[in-house]
Parts: C-alpha cells; sequence; structure tokens
C-alpha cells in the first residue's frame, strides 16, 4: 500500500470498463439470463441454476480475516486481489463473491467497501451506495411487517365484536366472501379446513380474526440503513391516533434485519416465500409464536423482494467477474448462497472465492456453520490479511510505522487462534452423528481439515524483517503457507506469489467428504451449541444468559422452534464480548443479553454483551468529504 | 369499466412488451442518453436537454381530477387513456409524464397506481414496486440528515472543548489540517475567508464548530415508505449511550420528504446540490437557519440522489411513452420538472400529458403555483374524472349502481367549483405586477383561461341519463367540452372522442403569454398568499394560524426565509380541511396547524387542520392479495 497511490475512486474512475452485457457472455452467462442495471451492472437470474444443473462445480474458497479495525482489515480487497490474480495473471476460472455493504458504514466511519487501490470491483460507487437496492427491497420488506403488526394490534382493540372484525378480514364482494390464499395457510395452521367462510363457527372466526398479540413478546424491530444511534431506543404510538397503544423498540440497521438474512440463505424464490411466511415476529399471549403469515405479509415481503434474490454481476479492474450480493449484518455469514451457487456452476476446475468476514471468530464460524449448512455447498480455502489495531479516522500510530518486531510478536496471538480455529472447524467432532450431507452431491468440495493459506498484505512501512517474522510465524501456527502480497497497489500482478500458493493448497486437498461443521443440527440443546462456540471459538472461560435471553430460550425451547444453528451477534473487534480485548483473551465470561427467533433464516440470533444492532456516526463522518461534481456528475471523495 | 374485464395486473402481463432499449430509439432517445433497468425501464440521463436545447417544445397539457375517493379518480387512467388514443390511434406524437407512486398505498388501501383497465403504462409491478428506487433514494437522502443532526447535537453535547471539537472536525493529516469543501461552505456563511484552518481565531473556531441547536427547533423529520401510523409522535433517543437527550419527533410517508419535492422542482444536477444544500432543518439558539451544508451533508445527499435525478422512460400498453418520475405527498405538484422538460423537448406539434392530482384544489393548484413558477414552462389543458364519494375498500353503495340523476345533480357542484378554479387561476389578478415570463422563451404553451376539457369516466352502471347531465351541466359551468370516455374497457381507442376534443382545444388556443399565477413571488406577505389560496380556490371564510405556526412564521419572515411560494398539505378528499365535508363547501375556517420552511424546495409548507404526514393502513390491507407464483415469478394480487 503506497501513500502517493492515487485514491480508490480516482483508480476506479480511470478503469476501462466493459459493457455488462458483453461481460456476462464472455462468462458463459446468456443474454436472456440477465437484466441490466445501468451500463455496468447487471442481475443474473435464478434460472441460470436449472441451465447448468449437471455442470461441474468449481473449487470453493473463503476468504476471510484476523480480528479487524474499525477500518476493515483488507478482506474484500484479498479476494479481490486474489481473483485478479488467478483470473487476469494466471489463465484460470474464476469467480469472486463479495457482500454488498450497507450504507451506514459508507457514510459513517468506514467510507467504501468494495476492495482498494487497483484490487477493487467496479463501479464502487454503484457497490458503495443503491447498486440494485437490495437493501432498499429487504428494508421496505423489513417495515412493511413492522407496520402490519402494530396496525393488527390496533385493529383488534379498536374492534370488539369479532363479527365485525371478519367481515373487514373477508368483507362481502358480489355477495361472496373469499378467503385470500394467505388467509388459507393461517387456517391451516390453526387446524381449521374450511374453505368457506360462511362455515366458520363463531368460535373458529374468533381463533381466526384474533391474534391476540402480546405487545411484550415483539421481536421485531424497524430497520434503516443509516447509521442512526437515536433509534436504537424509542416509544412508538405516541400519537393521539393510536390511542395509548404506545411501547419503546427499537430500529436496526437494515442489514441486520431478518429479511437480510433470509436473503443471504435462500435457494430459490419457493424457498424465500416459505421463510418469509415462517417468520416469527412476536407470540400471543397464550405464548403461540407469530409468522408473517398469521398477518397476511409472507406474500408482499416475498413480492417486494422479487428482483433482489437474483444476484448482482459487475466486474473487477482487471476485468474478472463478480457477484455483489446480500450482506448480513455483523457480516453474519458472508454474501448470498444463490451467488456462490451461481458462481460454483460451470466453473469446473475454477475457483469461486468467497467472502466471509470480519474475523474468522464472526465470518467463518457463520459461515460454515449456518450457509454451508444451509447451502450444502463445503469449502477449501482461506486467506487473511492482517493490520490489527488501526483507531478509526487517526492517523497511523508512530508504532505502526516504524520496525517493532516485539509489537508484531505481541499481535501474533491473533493470528494463531484464528489459524488453529479453522483447522479445528475441520477436526471431526465426537458430536456429530455424521458427516453433512451435502444438498449437492455432485459438487467439487473439499472439505475437512481446511487448510489455511495466509495472506500478508504488504504496506510501505513494513520491514522485511516484519514480513518474514510473520510468513514463519504463520506456518508455524498451521498454514498451509504463507505469503506476502501486493495487490492493493499492483493489482492482481502483486498477488500472483498468494495465488500460486492458494492453487498449491488446492492440487493438496484432503477426502471431499470428511468437512465437519462445529455443531450437530440435531440432538445437541441449543445452550449446548452456544456453549461449544463460545469455548472452541471464542474460548470463553463461561457463557451467561441474562433473564430475558434464558426465559425466551426456555420458551423457545417448549414452543418447539427451529434452532438449528445460532447466529452469534458480538462484537467484531474482539474474541470476547468486550471489544477493548485484543489479541488473543481466553477464560472470560460471554453474556448473552439477549435472543431473537429467526425463523425464517432457519437460526437463533444471540445478541452478545453489548453489541449495537444500529451503529452511531462519528464525529467527523466520512460524509463531509463526499460530493459530486455536478459539471462530469462524477462522485468525489468516496475511499 | 367492465365487471368481466381481467385484473389489471392480468392485462399487463398479457401485454407485449417492447425493449426499452428499442422503444426509447423510436422516440428519438440516443443508446448513449439511458440507462437500462431491466429490459422494460430505462432512466433518460438529463444530458439530452442539452442536445435538444434549441428544439422547439410540444403542447404542454395538465390532466387533474375532481375531489377524488381514497380509491383515487382515475387520474392516472385518464392521463394513460388518452395518451394512448392520441399516439396509438389518431398519430400524435405524445408523451405521458406520471408520478412513481409510494409504496405505501400500494400495501395499504388503494393498490396499484399506474393506470388501470386497458390503459396502463407497463410493467406495472415496476412502477407499483421500487421502480428504479428513486423513493430509496430520497428516503436514504432524507434520513442521513436526520441521523448527522442527532448525532452533532451529542458530539457537542460530549465535547465542551471547541479545540477538541476542531480536531476531530478538521484533523491533522500528514502533519496538515485541511478544510473540505462543504466546510468552506459554512465558514462562507459565517463571513469567514479563511481557507487555513490554522489561522482561525478562538472565536471563528467557536463559530465554526458550535451549531448550537435548539432541539425544539427541529422541523427535519425521519421518513419511511411505509403506512406505518405508530411512527407518527415517537420519543428518540432513549438508549443509554444517547445520554438522555430524547425528543420527541416524527416519521413521515418518504414521498412527503422535502428532499422529494426538491426531486420534482430541480433542473439540473447543480441545482439540486444547492437546493440539498439550502434545506433549513433547524435554528440554533440564537435562532439563526441551520442548513444541510452546515452540517457538512448536504453534497452527500446530492450523491445518494444522482442517478434518482434522470427520470424512468416506460411504455404505455399500446406502446407510447411514459416518464414515471418522483411524486410528492398530497402529490404536491405532480411529477418532475426534468420529466416534462425532456418529453417537451423536440416534441413539435405534439402533446406532453403531465398528471396534477388529486382533486385539482391540491394538485392544480400546486402545479401552476409551485411547477410551473420553478419550471417556467406554462399549460394548456385538463381533463377530469368523475367518481366521488365510493368509499374505500367496499363494495360500490347500491345508490351508485341505478340511475340516480339527483344524487348525480347534487354532486355537480364540486365538478363546477373546480372547472371554475381552474378557469380563475388563468384570469389576470391584479395583485400580479408581471406576467410569468418563461424560463424557456420558445416554449409552444398554452397559456391564460385554461381551457377545460373534462372527460368522464363511463362506468357500466351509468345510465345515458346521467352521461348527458353530467357533460351538458360540465359545458355550462364553463368547459370547452365534455366527453365521455371508455379507455378503461377499451385502451386508447375508447379515449379517441376526448382526445379529438383535447385537440379541438388546442387548437382554439389564447394568446400563450397571458398566463397568469394566482399570487406574486414577490411583493405579498406569506399569510397573504395562504389566504389568497384558502379563499380563491378552497372559498374559505377566514384562516386561522395555530399559535406554534403563528411564531414560526414570524420568526422565518424576519429571518428572511424564501416564501415565494406555499405548498399546502391538505386533505385531498375536500375542499375543506375536513375529510367529511364533500361536495363544494365554503365559509368555513381554514386551520393552520404548523409550517415548515422548505428553503431548498423553495417553499413554505402549511400543514393544514388534522392532514397526517404518515397514512394508516385499514384493518383489510391490500397486501392480503399481494403473493407471488413462485414458479413463474410473476406477481398477483397487484391491482
Amino acid at each position: 500500500m503506497q501513500s502517493q497511490q492515487p485514491r480508490d475512486i480516482d483508480i476506479a474512475h480511470a478503469a476501462n470498463l466493459i459493457k455488462i452485457s458483453d461481460f456476462a457472455s464472455k462468462f458463459g452467462i446468456q443474454e436472456d439470463e440477465i437484466d441490466l442495471y445501468g451500463k455496468y451492472c447487471a442481475k443474473v437470474n435464478l434460472g441460470i441454476l436449472n441451465r447448468l444443473k449437471d455442470a461441474p462445480d468449481g473449487r470453493y474458497v473463503v476468504v476471510t480475516g484476523i480480528t479487524p479495525t474499525p477500518l476493515g482489515e483488507g478482506k474484500t480487497t484479498m479476494t479481490m486481489g486474489l481473483t485478479q490474480a488467478l483470473g487476469a495473471h494466471l489463465d484460470q476460472r474464476v469467480f469472486a463473491c463479495i457482500r454488498q455493504p450497507s450504507q451506514g458504514p459508507t457514510f459513517g466511519i468506514k467510507g467504501g467497501a468494495a476492495g482498494g487501490g487497483y484490487a477493487q470491483a467496479v463501479p464502487m460507487e454503484a457497490i458503495n451506495l443503491h447498486l440494485t437496492g437490495d437493501i432498499h427491497a429487504v428494508t421496505a420488506a423489513n417495515n412493511l411487517l413492522a407496520a402490519a403488526i402494530d396496525a393488527r394490534i390496533l385493529h383488534e382493540k379498536e374492534t370488539p365484536s369479532d363479527q365485525v372484525l371478519f367481515d373487514r378480514l373477508c368483507p362481502i364482494k358480489k355477495g361472496k366472501r373469499k378467503f385470500s390464499a394467505v388467509m388459507l395457510r393461517r387456517l391451516a395452521k390453526l387446524g381449521i379446513t374450511k374453505a368457506d367462510p360462511a362455515e366458520l363457527t363463531p368460535d373458529e372466526m374468533r381463533r381466526f380474526v384474533r391474534l391476540d398479540v402480546d405487545p411484550a413478546s415483539i421481536s421485531w424491530s424497524r430497520v434503516v440503513d443509516t447509521n442512526d444511534r437515536f433509534l436504537r431506543k424509542i416509544t412508538i404510538g405516541q400519537g393521539p391516533q393510536e390511542h395509548g397503544l404506545e411501547r419503546q423498540t427499537q430500529f436496526d440497521i437494515a442489514v441486520a434485519s431478518e429479511v437480510m438474512a433470509v436473503l443471504a440463505l435462500t435457494t430459490s424464490l419457493q424457498d424465500m416465500r416459505d421463510r418469509m411466511g415462517r417468520i416469527v415476529w412476536g407470540q400471543n399471549r397464550s405464548g403461540e409464536p407469530l409468522t408473517a403469515d398469521d398477518l397476511g405479509v409472507g406474500g408482499a415481503m416475498t413480492v417486494l423482494m422479487r428482483e433482489a434474490i437474483n444476484p448482482n454481476l459487475l466486474q473487477s479492474l482487471e476485468r474478472t467477474p463478480v457477484f455483489v450480493h446480500a450482506g448480513p449484518f455483523n457480516i453474519a455469514h458472508g454474501s448470498s448462497v444463490v451467488a456462490d451457487r451461481i458462481a460454483l456452476a460451470g466453473r469446473q476446475d475454477g475457483y469461486v472465492l468467497t467472502e466471509a468476514g470480519f474475523g474468522a471468530d464472526i465470518g467463518f464460524e457463520k459461515f460454515a456453520d449456518i450457509k454451508c449448512r444451509a447451502s450444502g455447498c463445503a469449502l477449501g480455502r482461506r486467506h487473511r490479511g492482517h493490520r490489527p489495531n488501526v483507531v478509526a479516522g487517526q492517523p497511523l500510530n508512530e508504532a505502526y510505522t516504524r520496525e517493532n518486531l516485539d509489537l508484531l510478536r505481541a499481535g501474533l496471538c491473533n493470528l494463531q487462534r484464528h489459524v488453529e480455529n479453522i483447522r479445528k472447524s475441520g477436526l471431526p467432532s465426537p458430536r456429530l452423528p455424521r458427516p453433512l450431507v451435502p444438498i449437492w452431491h455432485d459438487l467439487r468440495t473439499h472439505m475437512f481439515g481446511v487448510p489455511v493459506v495466509v495472506g500478508i498484505n504488504q504496506f510501505e512501512t513494513d520491514s522485511p524483517a516484519e514480513l518474514e517474522l510473520l510468513a514463519t510465524q504463520a506456518r508455524t501456527f498451521g498454514a498451509f503457507d504463507a505469503v506476502v502480497t501486493n495487490h492493493h497497489s499492483q493489482g492482481g500482478a502483486g498477488a500472483v506469489p498468494l495465488a500460486r500458493a492458494l492453487m498449491a493448497a488446492c492440487t493438496s486437498r484432503p477426502d471431499p467428504h470428511d468437512f465437519r461443521l462445529l455443531y450437530p443440527s440435531e440432538g445437541m440443546p441449543i445452550k449446548e451449541k452456544i456453549e461449544t462456540i463460545a469455548r472452541e471459538i471464542y474460548r470463553a472461560g463461561s457463557v451467561t444468559f441474562e433473564p430475558q435471553a434464558e426465559a425466551k430460550l426456555a420458551h423457545y425451547m417448549q414452543m418447539g422452534f427451529d434452532m438449528r444453528c445460532v447466529c452469534m451477534a458480538k462484537t467484531q473487534y474482539s474474541f470476547s464480548a468486550n471489544p477493548a480485548a485484543k489479541g488473543a483473551p481466553s477464560g472470560f465470561v460471554l453474556p448473552i443479553r439477549d435472543v431473537r427467533p429467526y425463523a425464517g433464516a432457519g437460526f437463533l440470533t444471540c445478541l452478545v454483551g453489548d453489541m449495537m444492532m444500529i451503529p452511531g456516526l462519528p464525529s467527523r463522518p466520512a460524509f463531509f468529504d463526499i460530493d459530486i461534481d455536478p459539471v462530469t456528475g462524477q462522485i468525489v471523495g468516496l475511499n
């Protein structure tokens, strides 16, 4: 990384991009399989998976990182550098899959997130701003459900007569009442098989029209894609027309919505529709779960996500293909399953690089235990950057710009821990009754052991001795290889040595049928799953559950909720719940503050420690530098 | 309108659409002037206005309506029927400009809003859902400003030292401090001409870093594009990290954002940047206005709107061109100025139909006094539907499905009032010092008098006697002509008689240089402007100002705010502020509840009576019927 290098946005603007329609056809995507969004971005329709269902898959490589700083750890840049090296310099078939960044950090601390320097996905403005509107669709679907919940509570309260409520929900039109399709779903759940509204008994009518929501049980937040900390805790419904039904709630950042998790994990439109309908947002006064379909809104939510499900095709600076799709909060499980599947399909002997950050404790664990469990895809390789402990918005501390081997040595424990964890993820676990059975049996996957290749981002102030120490130690920690890389300043050419190491690791692959997950889907109590992650990955000494988390867990178990896997919403700045605990802390207490039943996504979310579900803006947000040149229409100041 | 007719969405799906790239070229739009968004929608870049700047303009026709029902009054359908008649049956050059509907009503009461029956803009799903994301961009820009306001208040409070705050806003990088471009705007406003941060005196530093916001003065709301009534009045900032800075505020529907008003009225990217920076969102403790550029966020807001400024090109069912662009709340001033300008440019001897609803008291008055004042374009013609007094969500009352001439006669007063108002708008006003001077002197416009052509939507239950009574009376009220039309069931062919009447009206045009606005930009106190609209258009007996409105008005006048025009946020269901007062009430009191300084949009907004800035969901929202066919991917149930 050179100090004299042009800014990311200027490098991106200088790139000579190919029109995406021409670009797509170069990679075997047919004209009728894409929809253009401007000149340099296209959505690829899921129909392509049908066409390629018998084509052999490529090698599946996951790019993760060590514990990051608030500025990121260069994971997307690493992905782009490596894909450029493989595709543009080593003549390999490649595809990179990265997540779409939230607008919150773009205008807050972090600036852009489409790679950096000469290793970028472009147009970087599109990626960092609206792209094709997928996050906005998530927001719309999430907030439609939220509005429907409170409106329904109000309407039930305002309408004491079951018959009147029934008349409103099923009005007589041309002399006839009719249930809408989604109402039949609710009736089926209630065990009522009548299709003619006239046949409902008064009791059935009451059960049908009364959701009887317990307001205290509502776990559904509204969302915005803005770093708006003042929405962390709010009271709604204070207008006179809401008749005193005020309650305390919160907004989360849009990417924390369960709808985003569904987008990342879904495999088809039908699967998405089913997941939306299954979303549990609260309970009735008998403690029974209430779903989006109970409210009648699961179909409309899916309609809002109909285009969002298709991955967005863009290009790297060196004209290799990139999918930018989905991006769950806390980068919970990386980019989308459908993007990875399309990228893999027919990429025989090629490489698909998928991103799963932040640190491997956050990204890799979820990638394996949530995403691979859902997709049936299993992985092969990983790469990691370095550069810990940079404080956001501040110039580099002097200690980081001069050679300091002791300081470097002191930080190596973090790298060591992550490498060990990933190799551990691949170890057979006595608790697992049997290996994961992939949905796609013909996937060319690289399971078990998961060799680790460490990529070392070279900064201009790094001394040869520092780089050597890092590489040697990484190998000692169990990495297959550790290679210095210069893609930020040199593009793909700078990452060729790293790419060669990756290819070597791939040819040395172990038996692909031995990949194991950390914990099994069935047969292990949910608290034990949480404790397994805490103990094996974070190295916590113990886990505590605050009373509300404890009570909810007990209730969810009683209700038989689907809790096959766990998504830990934990700070990415430490293995522990304390962002200030750098390095490789162990033996600490991991506090579970609250839990949320992501029944549509198919996991339980744990809020760990003080983890905020919506970030704040810093004193000097990135937006101060972001402006438009009104003559050229070019954006300035995005980095 | 026939009862056996297929649903709107089925008619739309059966249409054989032309790819938008081929379509655009048919209408003289060049390949490099568009960006595709899917196969059937494209954004047209504003650069086209440069290429066509010397081309003669088309005739400018505005389509408005009588006082509507909650189901709408068929204005968009009228626009589409007429444009199909002119373009596909009468061989005229046409362009229709309609507003983008908010998602709120789409999933709430109203359902789709892209026309109806055989008179639609398509794809109707795109229009009713995300289209190209313009409303989402408005939401993002609006909410970024909102988040920046509260975060800034917090940071100023948490940082007592001016120097520390200065160090954060202008950090030393590589030994040097630098002001960002937007900071220079704030300094200029403060009368500080120093470009080197090191030269600021402590007093200048204090004035620069301290916005010193008066929280009670904040007039900026957050927005969502969802009918979420529980956000009408909320308390934010209740989290422990917000240090007790809680305050009461509200969400508005996204289309009520001043950012949407700016989108509708702006003429170029530079103009948009300037308007964004000028937005006033509150005051400091000395009562001085605070702008988006004071917060450093005007550039970033413009960046978020960079694509949204380009109008969206779609097609009608009969393959005539349609712009769908912008859509201010209360349909304050119709679709966008840039869409109308592009449509007019080079459309010599042709017709541009632009929509301005709801009733003419809401839409037409603002179209003339706000939009034409801003654009310099002046108008020629209008059309109106009928069908008052249908209650939303209920089957038609028996009274409306049988011939009832007395009932019809009783409602004619509403039509009469609207016709009179529009003709009045064209009457020379003694208060106007001189006629509006169009910015574009070569516009072929039809000013003064504004002949009214009344279009009568025929319903299957209308009797010949009813239609005859309506047409005869409309002519008596001063309409140039009144013609029955059947475009809903017959498409453009059904609107040919109406289109011929429109063409006749256009050839009988009066002197185009006599078009007058209702009130002048300068030389009339703001309260007198409000009273003029209330008296002349609504026929109020008097106007009252609640204390907060009174106080703010006095303050804005003192501060010299730009209040050239007034935007009345009033119920569309009555001439008065009472939605229940049907027909043509007069002599009532018009209460101004509050005012907002839309300094970026260039007008003062008056909140009239109980007008809600965010609608609610009904007991049975439209979303119950909306779902997706997972096999075909088609949307069902949008109407």
